[in-house]
């Protein structure tokens, strides 16, 4: 590829410069950065955008945040003029896995994979304008190889080669089955660049192996070479695992206004610039200022959490939902007031009653045992009024609230 | 598979056991040995002939005797009414080696493989009847294979079965490269027993894992699995090294009846019963008697290679030719006469030479000094008489034979 860059003008050698800067942010590694501002380059000196890939797994279509960090990073492309080319990996969803052993990787229908892919958009829908970005379906070419294409194509890489990946190493190194098929994942990844002639493919760390192979794969079929962009694997909220469903530690894109931002409040303070990176579409330099606030202490960590949440919230739900979703967190869990909308019981017993019969019969705490403790611990108000002791009498009135915990709330009525 | 041995007379049960004689002659290993019998067994019972395979390498058609080690036991077959199935490997021929790197696996075109197929049958037809013989090109299957196909078939095989081959695992530990093409070799050589439905493959032990394969595929893909019958590799005249063109130790099929009889005798004592064994068509008790006698020393192994090279003749060029061979090696090489069918050259020097002058203008040694070396040794004899000068004068006359070493001659005409 020749060299753009000395082509450049002042001006649009800035532009290279203020792209590069916005790509770079967050990313794990960009392979390699030199090629990638002269892509940048070509792309401004030719008035021709770049393509920019993402394959998808066709099996596994519900969004959270931890997704969300390589959409965000493909809206920044978007904003910026360039093609997003989204790849449904819909051939390798309808084998399924051919020894049978694997229940995960069941076989799709044509049917199942359309409805998936449409579940993807949807989601996707919030983040990008999916109005321009280019679909495909990789079966489209994948379907048409014949055994001589995939001789020609199998001996472009060495097994040696293969065998660097690191779960293929570990597995052969421990005497665990690796079929002979999944050596064609891979390549299949690779060849979809190839087709589509894609200038950058993103992928999260763990896929570093196969979307590498897409560049080697197009230097073999003598085309230009793609850039690769690593981006960081998001925790959940555990803070300790990457952010999946089946942990149950993740923030849906579908979650409610209220779920989001509190689930937001409960990551662990060293995560918080990692999801301002990631999983924010803040301006760059926002994201800068938040982060050495937040290193030389002139941010709260929990303030800064509730800027993630709203803007989060903000992202998924809008602008308003955010604000609502501030007003509730700080009416329940920052003044100790009581918010507006918690739920009313009609009181059927009798007009006076003990508070630990009260709050087991309310179904506020599990056993009287429970709820001794909670008021010894100072968790229990009556409107508003801390119990200190746990044989007090209550005389039952309308609008009588009571609080266990910091979220728990009922308002009684006679 | 159902035990067909338990279902025949005795008779039947004794034709297994002729036939298993026979075809157990000389091979290395069957695999599995009682698989292979009960296979008998459902053949007789149910009247029905066994398919023989044999695979064929479309870009090396030049038959040797050692080739004739597989063909003479597909000729066993046949003469028992078995059906032999003839594949040129076709596909792979045509891909030639599509990395570039090996000089000997060069692309075919159509034309070279039909030519080369060619020239095997009829270098076959002298061993098999070859209108008998069924023949198959595996491109008419494998071409049609999509990419999806070849996922399913290579879900079979673990990349760590297909490393136990003897050449992929030595490179893959000294760092040598394999390309992932190449694993697909014995795949395909597999899929062709599959689609064949072969009961035996016939193959050299250096086939050892590529026969098996076609095994592993037809149970994978729920057909009756093949036997396979491997056979020992000939060594070449040298007594060391496999028969092959490349080390000039070979004896071909097309081989002049004189050179091949003279090239049997120079074989190795050792390997007498070897050739008996591998390279002819007699009967097994023959072979049987010729080795024992032999090993008794009632059995000369000069007159033991005599009647091998005799053999090896009268089945390439017929009993004719392979009495004037013995006839014409007796008149030679053992009485010390001259044979009748020397080359005449008309001598138009002057009616007297030196011995030296004439060895070197009739080329028969190259230079003066060999020459007169050569007659220090006592290799040149004039009209039979050894020559002891080497600054002899020669009269010339008609009819003056000169003789070099033990097998040149030349008569001279004035």
């Amino acid at each position: 590829m020749e060299n753009f860059l000395e082509k450049l003008t002042s001006d649009q050698f800035a532009e290279v410069e203020r792209q590069f800067k916005i790509y770079h942010n967050g990313v794990h590694e960009i392979i390699p950065a030199e090629e990638f501002k002269n892509k940048l380059a070509k792309s401004i000196f030719l008035s021709k955008p770049l393509k920019i890939k993402l394959g998808l797994d066709p099996s596994a279509p519900d969004v959270h945040i931890g997704h969300t960090v390589v959409l965000n990073k493909l809206k920044q492309f978007q904003e910026n003029g360039h093609v997003i080319q989204l790849i449904i990996g819909d051939f390798t969803g309808k084998i399924g896995d051919p020894t049978g052993k694997s229940v995960a990787r069941k076989q799709l229908t044509n049917e199942q994979v359309k409805h998936n892919a449409q579940t993807y958009f949807e989601q996707f829908g919030k983040v990008l304008d999916m109005k321009k970005v280019e679909l495909f379906y990789n079966s489209t070419w994948l379907s048409s190889l014949n055994l001589e294409d995939i001789i020609r194509l199998s001996a472009s890489i060495t097994v040696a080669r293969l065998l660097e990946r690191n779960d293929f190493s570990e597995r052969l190194s421990t005497g665990k089955p690796i079929s002979l098929h999944e050596f064609f994942y891979p390549l299949m990844q690779g060849y979809d660049s190839v087709e589509l002639e894609s200038d950058v493919e993103l992928g999260g760390t763990d896929q570093h192996f196969n979307v590498l192979m897409g560049r080697h794969l197009q230097e073999f079929f003598d085309k230009e070479k793609q850039v690769v962009i690593l981006l960081p694997l998001l925790e959940g909220l555990d803070g300790i695992e990457k952010m999946s469903k089946s942990k149950h530690n993740y923030i849906g894109v579908n979650d409610e206004p209220s779920d989001m931002y509190g689930k937001t409040m409960s990551i662990p303070d060293e995560l918080i610039i990692k999801y301002f990176n990631l999983a924010t579409d803040l301006d760059v330099h926002e994201k800068e200022s938040i982060a050495s606030d937040l290193t030389e202490g002139k941010l709260h960590p929990r303030d800064a959490k509730m800027y993630l949440g709203k803007t989060l919230v903000r992202m998924y739900h809008g602008l308003e939902a955010s604000n609502q979703a501030e007003d509730h967190f700080k009416a329940v869990f920052q003044k100790g007031t009581i918010p507006d909308d918690i739920p009313e019981v009609v009181w059927e017993g009798e007009s006076t009653a003990l508070i630990l019969d009260l709050l087991v019969e309310l179904t506020l705490l599990p056993s009287k045992s429970e709820a001794r403790k909670m008021i010894e611990n100072g968790g229990v108000r009556v409107n508003g009024e801390k119990v200190m002791d746990h044989t007090l009498s209550i005389t039952v009135e309308n609008d009588l609230i009571i609080q266990v915990g910091k979220r728990k709330f009922v308002k009684l009525t006679t």
